[in-house]
Parts: C-alpha cells; sequence; structure tokens
C-alpha cells in the first residue's frame, strides 16, 4: 500500500542523520497522498540505521486511524495532519531536532532575514510560535502544536516561509514533497546558525533590505526564477 | 567471570569516541550487578581503539578491591562507587570532559531547562556541585567527588535528573545500564550545547513553563509514556 | 573544447564539498583562458555528486554567450565575467556561501587583519561591499555584483587582497588559476571564523601590527617570498 | 641518517591532520636527536598527503644548517631550535593554526586554568608573548619568535606548562618526544575552545582553585601519579 510514497518518506528519513539534523531518534518525516487523504509517516522511537521502507505507517488525514502498518506512528503525527489540513499546498513536513534552529526556538525569537541564504528559501522572517497554554499543553498537546503553528502563520503564506519555531521547542518545516520539506529543514539550520554569528559580529545588525530580499527569493521561485536547470 | 556485563561496559565505553564525547583516554563508564555487589570499569588509561572486552576490570562494590582483571580500573573508580551506593536504582555510570557540558562545570553554572530536548531526559535543571574543599581533594579526591555529587541530590531524584556537573571538571551521568548512562551523557552534551547558544540569542531567557517540562518528561518516562514502540 | 580548463574548473569545483565550503548546490568556480577570452563555469544547481567535467559551461568574456556545453551557466556568471574584465591578473574565481565569511557579509562588516594566518594570504582587511541600491538590484543584479565588488577595490590590489564580502549575501575570492581560487575561499572561511571568535575572547582587540602583517604576507608572497620549496 | 627518528617525526606530523589541527600545509613538526645535537623536521609547504619519511630534514641544532634531505626544512625550523636550546628537557615541538587556540593568540590573551581538562597536563595559565618588535619582526624573525617565547618562560617551568601562544600568530606546543608534543597540541586546542565557551557562559569567572590544579596536574605526572597503567 502506497509503496512508493513510503519509499519517498524513508528516503527523506534517512537524509535527517545524513546530514547532521538528528541525534538517535530525534526527528521525523511524512508525506501525504493528497488524493487518498493518507498521511505515511516515520514509526515512533526507531533508530535510524534500522529503519526499513516498510516500517512506515499509514495513517487516514482526517480521523489519524493507523490504515497500514505494524509500528505506532511518530508521537507527533497529529502535528504533521494539522499542518496538512491547513497548508493545502504543502506535500512534506519535517520535524527535528536540530541544534541550531532549536537554540532560536527555545530562546522563543524569530530567525530575521538576514542575508541571501535566507531570502533564496524563506520570504522574510521565519517565526516562533507564542508558548501553548496549560490547557493545550495538557490536553492534545501534538494536535494543539499544530494549531498554534497555523495561528502564527495566519497572516503569512506557508509556503513562501516553509518553516516555523516551535517556542520551547523546536523547528518544523514543510514542502512539495518530503525530499523538499527535508531540504528547507537543512537550510533552517544553516540559517539559524548565520543568524545567530551575525548578531554576535554585529551588534546593531538591521534586517536585509526589501529589494534584496525580492530579488533572491523570486531568482529562484515562481514565475520569474531563473537558477537552476529547468527555469 | 561476569562476561556479559562486561561486554555491555565494553560497548558502552566504545560508544564515547562513536559520539564525540571523547579525546584520547578521557572518559570511562562503568556497570553493576546489584546482586553481586559488583561493578565493571573500564581500566585507566586505556586507548579506546586498543580496548578490548577482557581488558573491563571487576571490582568489589563496597570495599573497591580488584576482583578481577590485569589492568588498574579508572582512576575514578571510587566516583562511581559512590554513585552506586547511594543511587540504588542505576545500573551504568559514565564520566567524561564532553566540550560543552565541561565548559559549563568549568564556569560552575547549572544548566537551566530551556526546552524539550531537556525535558524528555531531565526533569529540571541540570546541577552543578559546590567546589570541593582542601581537606576533600587532598584525601580521597575521588571518593569525595562522589560525595559532592550525592549531596548536590540531596533534593533531587537522581532517576529524574540522570546527571550531573562537578565544579571545576566536567559532567557524570547515569541510567539504569551502561547503555542508557551513555545515552544521557550524549543528551546531556547536546543540551549544555544548546543551553549556551540559547543564552546568546536571548539575554533575557527564562527556564521553561513547568507545564511543558512536565508534558514532555512525562511523554517519554514512567506510567503515562506514549513515546516509542514499548508504551 | 578547452578540456584542461574544464578539468581544472571541476577538480577546483569539487574542492569546496570537500572542504565544507558548500551545502547542496550553493557555489560555483569558473576558470578563464585570457588568450582566447572564455570562462568556463559551472552549471546552475546541478549536485555536486552528479557533476562532470563536460557539464562545465564555456561563455564568452565580452558578451557572456554560451560557446559550449548543454547546460545553463552559473546564474552568478555575469558576476565572475565583471571581476575577469576588472582584475586582469586573476584566472579563477569561487563564489560560496560558506558559513563563516557569510556570517560577516550578513553582518556588514570587514573582516579585520588580526593575525598572521589572514596576513599569510591577505595584505590587510578583507572588505565588504556597500549595500546595492534598488535600481543595481532590479537590473542586472549579478552583473551590478561585480560592479559593487570593483568599486570596493577602488585603492585596494585584488590580487594582495584576493576576496571579498558581498553585503548581506557571501564572499567572492578569486586567484591565479581556479585551484588557487578554492585555496583562498578556505583560508577566508578560517580566518572569518578565527576572527569571530577572537573579537568575543578580547572585545579591546585591534588590528595586527604593520611589520607582523608586512612579514607574513613577504613572507609566501613577491621577490623575498622564502616559504615552501619554490622561493 | 636517523631513520627511526624520522618516522617518529612523520608519525607525529601525520597526527596533525588526523586530529584536525591544521589545514593545508600549516603546521610543523620536529624532534630532536639529544646526544648528537640533530634535530629532524618537515620540508617546508610540503602537503600532507604527500609526505613521506624520508622527506624529513635533518638540521644541526646549533648551526641550522642542513645535514640530511633534499628538500627545505619548515620555515618556522629557527624557531624549533631556539626552543631545544633553552628548554633541554624537551624532545620534540610542534607548530600549528589550530583554530581556538590560534585566535586566543590572536587576541593576545593567556588561557586561564579554569578546569581539570587544563590542570591535568598545564600548571598554570598558558601564557600569551609580548609583541614583537619592529627590529625583531625585521631581522631574523623566526629565531626572535623563539626567544621571545623563552623570554615568556623567563619564571615559569615549560616542561610543567608545554605550551605557549605567540602573540597575533599562533601556538607551539612540546613534550618529551615528537608524539607527546602533538598530543599537547591537541590538548591545548581542547582546552582553548572550552575557556572560550566558559567566559561566555559565566562572565563573573575565576580561575580554578590552587588546590585542584595540584591535584589533578600531580596525579598525571611526577613521583605520585596514579593515572595510567604505568603508575
Amino acid at each position: 500500500m502506497l509503496e512508493e510514497l513510503k519509499q519517498k518518506v524513508y528516503d527523506a528519513n534517512m537524509m535527517l542523520p545524513k546530514y547532521g539534523l538528528v541525534t538517535f531518534t530525534w526527528g521525523n518525516v511524512s508525506g501525504i497522498d493528497r488524493e487518498k487523504s493518507l498521511v505515511v509517516i516515520k514509526p515512533s522511537g526507531v533508530d535510524y540505521d534500522k529503519l526499513k521502507p516498510e516500517h512506515m505507517v499509514v495513517v487516514d488525514l482526517n480521523t489519524g486511524r493507523i490504515i497500514d502498518g505494524n509500528l505506532k506512528p511518530s508521537s507527533d503525527t497529529a502535528t504533521h495532519l494539522e499542518l496538512y489540513k491547513a497548508f493545502k499546498g504543502i506535500g512534506g513536513v519535517v520535524h527535528t531536532h536540530s541544534s541550531y534552529a532549536t537554540s532560536w526556538a527555545q530562546a522563543g525569537r524569530a530567525i530575521r532575514a538576514y542575508g541571501t541564504t535566507h531570502a533564496d528559501y524563506f520570504y522574510g522572517d521565519i517565526p516562533c510560535t507564542r508558548a501553548l497554554t496549560k490547557m493545550e499543553i495538557e490536553n492534545d498537546y501534538e494536535l494543539n502544536t499544530g494549531k498554534v503553528i497555523i495561528e502564527t502563520f495566519e497572516n503569512k503564506d506557508p509556503e513562501a516561509i516553509p518553516g516555523v519555531l516551535v517556542f520551547n521547542h523546536a523547528p518544523f518545516s514543510w514542502g512539495l514533497d518530503p525530499a523538499e520539506a527535508v531540504h528547507n529543514a537543512v537550510v533552517l539550520e544553516e540559517v539559524a546558525k548565520m543568524a545567530f554569528r551575525c548578531e554576535i559580529i554585529n551588534h546593531d545588525i538591521t534586517r536585509m533590505g526589501k529589494y534584496i530580499l525580492d530579488k533572491h527569493y523570486h531568482r529562484k521561485h515562481g514565475k520569474s526564477a531563473y537558477y537552476g536547470q529547468n527555469n
């Protein structure tokens, strides 16, 4: 069942240790089949070096019920489902505790757009959510994590800013498919690292100008893109 | 003698270079057989790439005497024994000079709980001991290192906070068995790294809220745990 | 066509992942055949692990037109061409988003000459350009990036300071040939890393003295050089 | 000639890339035959991956003349010779531009003894030299680098503090033989890294106490040492 998507989700999960984004079993990637309303996700707490494509779990987008698979899905599954339901254009979601991005999340600060590496992928600041309330934590925590991310994007385009920091927790990112979602997670970590150093180098730093942000984002995205071989 | 435990202790020791926690011979792991009151520990100053399971030394929990083995046990053996005697529930102990955790120990500061990576393993701040006195240093130094750790945990649960920073020195951590003790040492280093960056990113940062700390700790530990395949 | 130069440019491009200067496809190296006024450059957005010497694109120095190759040249080609036209003595150009140098570029600060590692390769501060104007960004952005670099070197010798930081963007470096250009990119990243730490270690730090700067630069460059086997 | 020492010096040189202490050809190790007053040292500017034991150059301790070898010795040879002449107990010398130690040297600050990793190898602060004068730089620079190191150790024991930072430049370290000299270079880099972080974690940090410094140094050195298998 959904063998092709399972393979893609598996491959994307295996990119996490390859790019140094995870320690132990921290982190998970999912992908969605929009026509069937089914989500394929990593099982909970399984070591990456024991992970196989057939371990991927299939859950129903709307009910969260397991449709296929012998293992329990990631404990963060409810967050992934919320994001798929609200952000209709995305095909893959990633959660990691990657070191620099998680430090920003713990610190409770958005990552400002300081340079073109950021602008090539994120069209503006990468926001940080508000803290969840006692109620939101104690009941349906993972579902509410999804909701607070969606609330954070009320006036933002999740396709133009494909990532977020969850306060006191860690980053989530997404993309058109599982591989792109991981790609964005790698960029988010790199951008978090450079913003960290950049604020130390220049205490009076301000955000990059709007024109250069526009230029770099649109050089890689949308109708006027001209980066790469396919534009 | 205790071949199975020797293998486990050896395997756990070899995880230290694998996870980048040691330089040269710095670091040691032990494991205990509670029924026999015997502790198996790494020999002192032996290179990791020459280490073999049969090099592990067996010492008596109560007297510290060598029961089996041709090499001298780790110079930190007395500290390990103190911890096993006071913390009845633990089965493995680790000492490293891992870089970030050691920096916090040298700086003499506890690592505050800032985020969920911390809360997933440590139920509150990771404390730093007081400095040892002249007397404690000059006589039975390693034994007193154990005693000052135990003193630091007077009002804390060592199973809920499985690690400590020894002032001016470096971290110790522990777990149900040698492998879990090393697992906690890896987390401690990661948490130390993120807390370091986090305080730079936000100078006014405060500890994470109690509800989210509770949620994440109990998601992985105790009766209501639901992370992983066995809960 | 230009097979030898294609191989050199390919080899130099492959040094970027080897030395950890690039993530994904970020970064490009070119080389020039001065007699034929032809520049060989990496294609745009091609993965390093799929890159082959025959993928290199040949463009005309003056017109920018593709003379040989089936792929689109790097989107930064116009910047490379401007540099070759203005800096007559250089034979290779590199652009990366290497992590520390890019942090300085984002922060908008020149890297001051603090020590002999710097002085061995860069005869003085590594400058940072001014920001490009709206006009310069919206029309012929890559060409104007070249122009603002050249403007930055109005009173500087590009052969004695073979690198620059482009404000809000990232570094460019160059050399007598593609390999030397990458060599200088590696040094630039290392120097950026050390200057970053150095200013934290000593807030009151000042530039290194002129005599030691002179000594180290001239120990490796020019008529009185005596470092290495060929001087 | 001196084949055994050449092999040892070669092996020690090859430890530099293994432990991440050098970029390109930066760094050199030498060893001395005290009876013959001959020093074996790495040739100048040769890549580590092309280096062979037979490339090592033999020079006379007193005259600096090449006694054996087809290549030019390291440009830092005169510094090595000065150290061997002044510090009679040492058998190996190392120079690197290792990243953290070099940052401290550039910043012009001694590395204070903050913890036991430091105390296990260096019995007190690792000093930083004064700046060389114009005269000292312009004439016999490398010899004067040796002299300013020796001046820095006027009231210190070079065997108890086997390393130094040369102002605006980089570290030198030494030991009983070439391998121990490199071992100390690795520790110096690690200690430099931890001191850097430690001062950020606690702005009011003070040096470690004398008793713990004494304890750790003497646990590994001298008559009362008990660390390792040979004490």
